[in-house]
């Protein structure tokens, strides 16, 4: 047997630090997120969840576009209400993924994020965009509302801000998108990768057990009302700061140097 | 009988389009929202709600003010409890009208919007203000606390920007109101209907039905934490996705043809 | 017995208009949230809530830094899951007794507010910065993620400006501060005590009681869904236009004359 001559539709890197990358690498479908590719991104999620050594995640695209999100030939091909509701339940699945996955995850936006490709953007813990980037939930175009995308768009910008680029379609920038809160850094595209590892190398100077810790209680408590937040966050603190990680860090700090653990 | 010869306070008009326009119309009372004013409003809801043809709704004003909120000379002829406790859940109830309401509602706010003016500004779906537009929730100034504009200010702007309107009276600019998300666009006055027509006609290029059926979700799963979130809105994305207009929405992009419903 | 010669960890001052200052005054520690400084906190604010002519409370701090957060050197030297699961919860206490403080509650921040210092001015319900201020949430630079000052940093900045605070340790200027809305004015050093006495003048204006109610009852609905929220929210306006600096207020209103109870 001879292994087909094509490239995959996801690539993965991971370095010596810890660093995945998964690359959506269907520049042609504009990276869309066909079946294939959602379970193909599932099964790579459950993978990082599982490296122990994982330390971010960079979620990327190929070619000129970020992410077309569905992939709506497919879509048009199975008519029928279960598979339209097995389609966005794998997606949704694997949105929470991301939310799950303990280290943080760190859209790398060159171009084009759309419908479910802009809600894959907003689904991450972290964003940074090129200038030649645009977001838009425009489902509505075809008659689709975008319903799931809403679900973390309205987490991350105003509700009037969302309501519009479901409603009318249109897109916004990337300046746009930072003022609003849908990604964190804005950079020429050539600074991109630059701008990105800058999050990365951070991120790599901090013990993975605290962020861990952090990344999930800071998702649960914010959907409760503040004073089990607190209970929540304030466990999650007491057992963080008995971490050896944080016993050495408070030392370090108290003697003025770097703690053990730091790598970055 | 003859009809007395006065304007009615609360002005309809509905296009071919069905595009319905709603003009408080009470200038001299700065549009206050008096008890006949939220019962025509209600009413005319109600009968916007059953129009079948309705497509979006534009609440507008007449005169220099958009609405000042309550008409307190009424609140204070009336000291009951039962009184106000009747006035407050009918103007409640009016709000959660326009949320339900199947299609957008956008405010075309001309001039002032004060206490449970302001509140209306930020119970629709979309607002566009003119550059003399400004925003207040000053009942505080009278000793009354605007705990029902609240409702929906807080959830359109920060906290603390709430929090300041509300305790001081002051009023933010329509740059602000841009700013801190109360309102989508803000143009010279002499542009403000171009500006609401440009919504409008993006608007009716969709179909109603996918927008009545994704305003709801979305209205609804903001309210839920993630992942019930995820399973309300993947079911109304699934509906929609069997409904024929996004079959033939879908069709028509793969053929690259407008879609048999589009209108605008 | 005489008085060690030593000056008190918490200053405290009472004006004739009810405005009460709370000053952290351990500027060689930076005014951290020590065991101390947290009792004394909590003390003072029991005690505040207890005046019923109290009018506002202001928080500021002696020196450079406004509030450094939690005393590193003190949780290094109770290394024990019992003791810190008491520190947060003594700490979260405190922070809720300013949620829940009849009056508002203004962070006066002249300097870096850092981890829980960033926390308290979350927590407060307006704050006013100098140029000089900055904000971060740098726990984890010791390994110690920022969870309870998570809690209301997420409730006032949008997400992904929390977690790229959360996560890269990194300190947001005050401008960034005011425009993400975690403080209200952005002032000069110098005029920084002119600006915190325009919010005082400005909330002296207004009746106590109706503040308190809406007060109260704005952290209340902020956290049900909206239906909930509005009937919350229309049961304290009732009870507020029944009190007697309603019925005043809105009297003088009409009569086109100042309250009888302005102070302002």
């Amino acid at each position: 047997m001879t292994t087909p001559d094509v490239e995959p539709i996801l690539l993965h890197a991971r370095d010596a630090r810890g660093v995945h990358t998964l690359t959506l690498n269907t520049p042609k479908a504009f990276n869309a997120l066909s079946e294939a590719m959602l379970e193909a991104l599932s099964a790579k999620l459950d993978e990082i969840a599982a490296d122990e050594g994982a330390r971010v995640l960079v979620i990327a695209a190929a070619g000129k576009a970020f992410c077309a999100g569905h992939n709506l030939k497919e879509m048009r091909a199975n008519p029928r209400l279960e598979y339209y509701q097995q389609l966005f339940a794998r997606c949704s699945r694997m949105m929470l993924q991301i939310q799950r996955l303990p280290v943080p995850v760190i859209a790398r936006v060159q171009g084009l994020a759309t419908a479910a490709g802009c809600q894959l953007v907003a689904q991450c813990d972290l964003a940074v965009a090129a200038q030649e980037a645009r977001f838009g939930v425009n489902g509505i175009d075809v008659g689709l509302f975008c319903a799931t995308p809403s679900v973390p768009l309205v987490r991350n910008v105003p509700v009037k801000v969302a309501m519009e680029m479901l409603l009318t379609g249109e897109f916004i920038s990337a300046e746009e998108a930072h003022r609003r809160g849908l990604v964190n850094r804005v950079v020429p595209l050539d600074a991109l990768d630059a701008e990105v590892e800058r999050l990365v190398v951070a991120i790599l100077a901090k013990p993975r057990e605290a962020i861990a810790m952090g990344k999930a209680v800071f998702y649960q408590h914010r959907e409760t009302g503040i004073e089990a937040a607190y209970q929540l966050a304030g466990q999650v603190m007491a057992c963080n700061m008995m971490h050896e990680v944080a016993q050495e860090g408070v030392q370090a700090f108290i003697e003025k140097r770097a703690p053990a653990w730091r790598t970055g």
